[in-house]
């Protein structure tokens, strides 16, 4: 210990994965943490329901509780960290705890997604820090780029593959011409996906951290309920074949942009360029790029979950707590890197309003002037073409695929051209259509 | 202001390209920058010999001298950034400033490189800040993650693209097929290349740099003297031709490894696998790739120069002053990362105890026998052979190129077999060696 400066005391709510790992790295670089923090950092309370569970994570490093009170009432405790999950009792106990005067270092993206605003005015208010670098992105530290970093920019917008299962989903596709629902079989036997995938493959945790990212890059309150969300459960394997032959690949990308009529937030599958560092992370990995106005292209690459990883990122908030404890508050790194007073609020557009190039798939009947009438309904939309990929029809087929990249233009637009080309009868069923972000 | 605050006030040594950058994001960014840091900031003076360039890049916005000691003594100034560079007047300017009390912030990776641990010292003894960021990659935030962001961390190895002049001649030598020596006229004409640009070439630059990552990821002192320098002038197309045959990117490194026998820390051409995301960073980026034990494999990407890149880390600097102006200097981010009495004095290893693979190049007679002999001295030397090409020789040609890619040996065994190689006469004139990183 330096100045016999007495440990950081730590209460952990929620022994599950994370949590093994925050105590596994804790002991093991306990020295180096110490190194560099010049204080040593305690775990000295567990929180449970389940204490079998716990005893075998905490292995008598720590007093084991099945009543989360018990940590947040004691007064020896100095932060507590929440890695119970979910909005519901993770809430209660979060803003039990900094009504006790204790800071909170948090793993979780959806309760800071839905429930941010209010836990932050609270802790303002309690003059205590909520720190959650761990919610986004797992252990690339993304949070502090972005609050710290990057503070000399206007950020004008960032992409993240910010899901690790559906990034590893739609590389095992690409790889394998599999279909979504085979290697969503084969993620889930190798873990790299949960029994209930849905808030995963739905875009739902891409758009948590989406979120929460938009808040920071731009001043505005954290606005997940105004967030477009589609996921990849409906992405066909021929359109990754499409997009490769075209120079793109398709990425689930959480995406926020400031505009000079709002704010985008959106979470969808999108056609990128394959040469951007951005199209090459491949696997359960994790990748932010951040535009901003002075730095201009930064990218952020590392693991976006796992035991270690995230403990990783947990543990650095600790260390930062321990900096920052005896600062005044309003010379701390605001919760949402600008100052309460500052933050705007920002419209977040419909998703009507939102301006992108679009990937177009249409079978169409092997005749003579269909195109003709397909690109006169795109212009009569104010969309051009950008490219166009035309497959030959398979002998004894009388149809075809045709394929569109259109350069930008509002949703609005785009939708209302769908619709017209979907009235002509020699276009057979719906049209598939997919965002394409050229991200320069 | 928030609080009514006095603005941060701000003297500038040196107004060149990147001062100018500094000025121009202070101005563009003013809003959004106080939205973050809760204070303005306001350059109000400016020192440079040559008052009529200044004159040009400050219009107007401050007063400007030509004696930096008008800023140093001036009480009003809270901090000074030191833009001239060199070893030289820029050092005595800085211990000049932090004598008389004031935080200083430097992009100066040579001053911190050679001059880093007096620097910090002189610091530490007044209680001020020494900020760097703008030192290492430019406008990516390193320093910030390297220091906090990974502090739950046993960092294990470092590798950065970290000089964008040589990755922009390396990028344009594989396009191209051209000569090193086509390509940096190239370079020189486009600006991307100094008119001598010896210290980027010969790898000065990037060992700077990764001098001082090295002292941040494992707590030793700057150590610039003991690292091993190579340069990219002797590179040959060829070697990048068979490079990528083999599946590899030859990139100017710099490395940093934490071994049991002491430090790696060394600048050379290397190749590494192609599939690697850091061996996609083409032209005049830079990339860290940082291997953590608790987080895994990071990777930061940016722009590692520029004027508004490099003001971008130059400002960010400028806002954490702001936030730990009032800290104790015990609880502040320490300069090197380590608490000042936690540094160990760690051995920087000399080029022929290091381990690693190896590429090698030799030019021999097109008879049997020859790779018998050559595969007999690496094996008498315990290193085996990864990889293997032979071309086969041009028509009328009795010589011909072997390429061998060998698995792990120390740097001395492979120098002796080499001797041993060089010795049999089918081998005609020296053996090319670069060396091979896995990077995994």
């Amino acid at each position: 210990m330096v100045n016999g400066m007495k440990p950081l005391q730590v209460g952990l709510l929620g022994a599950g994965t994370v949590g093994g790992g925050v105590f596994t790295v804790l002991q093991r670089n306990q020295l180096e943490i110490e190194r560099r923090a010049g204080r040593q950092i305690q775990i000295s309370m567990v929180a449970d329901i389940n204490t079998e569970r716990a005893q075998e994570i905490v292995q008598g490093r720590a007093q084991i509780v099945n009543d989360a009170y018990q940590i947040i009432n004691n007064p020896e405790i100095d932060v507590v960290i929440e890695l119970i999950g979910g909005y519901g009792i993770a809430k209660e106990l979060v803003l039990a705890a900094i009504a006790t005067g204790k800071h909170v270092v948090t793993a979780n993206k959806a309760l800071i997604a839905v429930h941010g605003n209010e836990i932050f005015a609270a802790a303002k208010k309690q003059g205590v820090i909520v720190a959650f670098e761990a919610a986004v992105a797992g252990g690339i530290p993304i949070i502090k780029a972005l609050r710290e970093g990057l503070t000399a920019n206007r950020i004008e917008w960032i992409v993240g593959i910010i899901n690790g299962t559906t990034n590893f989903i739609l590389s095992e596709m690409r790889d394998k011409g599999s279909s979504f629902d085979e290697v969503l079989k084969e993620a889930q036997c190798l873990g790299y996906a949960e029994a209930d995938p849905t808030f995963d493959i739905e875009g739902i945790d891409a758009a948590h951290k989406a979120s929460i990212m938009s808040a920071i890059a731009f001043g505005v309150p954290v606005q997940f309920d105004k967030a477009h969300i589609e996921g990849i459960t409906k992405l066909e394997p021929i359109d990754i074949q499409y997009a490769e032959q075209l120079g793109y690949r398709i990425k689930l990308l959480g995406i926020t942009k400031r505009t000079s009529h709002g704010i985008e937030l959106r979470v969808h599958p999108t056609l990128i360029p394959a040469k951007r560092l951005i199209a090459s992370v491949e696997g359960a990995m994790n990748a932010v790029q951040v535009q901003g106005d002075a730095v201009g292209t930064t990218l952020y690459y590392g693991k976006g979950a796992g035991s270690e990883a995230t403990a990783s990122a947990v543990i650095a908030d600790l260390v930062d707590i321990i900096r920052y404890d005896s600062v005044e508050q309003n010379k701390r790194v605001p919760y949402l890197a600008f100052q309460e007073d500052k933050v705007m609020n920002t419209v977040v557009m419909p998703i009507g309003e939102i301006t992108t190039s679009y990937y177009l798939r249409l079978k169409v009947s092997d005749e003579t002037g269909v195109l003709a009438k397909i690109t006169k309904i795109l212009a009569d939309n104010i969309i051009s073409i950008d490219a166009l990929l035309q497959k030959e029809a398979d002998a004894g087929e009388s149809q075809t695929d045709l394929v569109i990249l259109t350069h930008q233009t509002q949703e609005k637009f785009m939708i209302q051209a769908i619709s017209d080309i979907e009235l002509l009868p020699t276009v057979k069923g719906s049209v598939t259509k997919i965002r394409l972000e050229e991200l320069s």
